[in-house]
């Protein structure tokens, strides 16, 4: 069967990091042609026998070194038929998150053009770039309300105040914070440790970590969590 | 700039409608090829020129006659390299509800092949379409929690039993009657009128208007309603 039909097909990856109260976004400068030196997101072309999944994968750790073991399909974007300037291009967008010691690169190979960037702070973008940013930051955001989050985000012991100051910054505006204790303590997917780490000028918090198990069902089955904002 | 790839993009369509206490979806024999007379989802290559969101409604229109305002992004499905015996095609799939009207198609023209099916009893389908109509219905059926649903679906005056009914159909399982009638009110979507209509053996029930400005601005911005079951 012969289709007519002169389209290419893209993947790009939205990874999000998290450290210090800021979302980050892992960006690469563009190494060739029109584009050369403006930054993008991780991202490239399929290849005929790569399922989306594992092309989004490749290109991500090609690019950056970053390994993500988990991406989510976003959004495809294809209405704009001039979002690549050089030739109809569709994207399959995916985003993804990773634990703060993928905040650091490694320095050589290709990722020594990658670079993360605070949210709030993202240079000037090729292509559609920013708008699909902007959409997987309302993803994120969404499932906040129906989908446990931090796992990835947070480090493997944190203490509680760690993950009210992520939804915090993640919802953009100050939270109720005795009914969000109350609320995520109640759906058990976290659990108190032994240890206390000291967090500012406060007393040494309690240190908290996952439940792994717990987590992945909630993540499946899904939570209702009406988040009250102070 | 030159990119070898072997890959097409089409677009599915995935249409439910509603009916006395019935989901179905809108299916087309295939018409040409080794595929001939098995039915599959409306659907078809994007033109060079054409956006997404265009080519998925005129490939509707044309195969089936119906029309549909918002046709919303379902996912991308190419994982599986296979999915289309003849060659390597990536489906953007849309989904969208129609009002009971539409549920009697047009005879003549491309729409004489196409036909209602009820959810629970679709034929075997071409492709991967069985799986790409299941995450339809997910989707349906997650947006209950997070967006008013029932303004296409249902008559534009209705017994407030044809909306809980729906509910119930969608949801698979019964529902307590008395808070999801409290819920609904409360979100101040639905609007008496005067009208009563004869509902089965019991009293003519009141019937209700979607009130259109408040049910989009709630689409909008999303609603939370934990629905409880009976």
């Amino acid at each position: 069967m012969k289709i007519k039909q002169n389209i290419k097909i893209a993947v790009d990856a939205i990874v999000f990091g998290y450290q210090e109260n800021q979302l980050f976004v892992l960006l690469i400068k563009q190494k060739y042609g029109d584009l050369k030196n403006q930054w993008a997101l991780p991202g490239g072309f399929v290849k005929d026998d790569e399922p989306l999944k594992k092309a989004v994968v490749r290109e991500l750790k090609e690019e950056t070194g970053v390994k993500v073991t988990t991406m989510e399909q976003l959004y495809t974007f294809g209405d704009d038929l001039k979002r690549d300037p050089r030739l109809r291009v569709i994207s399959v967008a995916y985003f993804g998150t990773v634990n703060p010691k993928e905040l650091k690169l490694n320095a050589g190979t290709d990722a020594e053009e990658a670079k993360w960037f605070p949210l709030e702070n993202i240079p000037k973008l090729a292509f559609d770039h920013k708008k699909i940013i902007q959409k997987a930051f309302e993803r994120l955001k969404a499932k906040l309300n129906y989908q446990p989050i931090g796992f990835d985000l947070l480090d493997s012991k944190f203490p509680f105040s760690d993950l009210e100051n992520l939804y915090t910054t993640i919802l953009q505006k100050p939270i109720d914070r005795r009914n969000f204790r109350k609320k995520i303590l109640s759906f058990d997917f976290i659990a108190e440790t032994d240890e206390y780490r000291k967090v500012g000028s406060g007393r040494p918090g309690k240190l908290y970590v996952f439940k792994n198990k717990r987590y992945n069902d909630l993540l499946k089955q899904g939570i209702s969590f009406e988040i009250k904002f102070a």
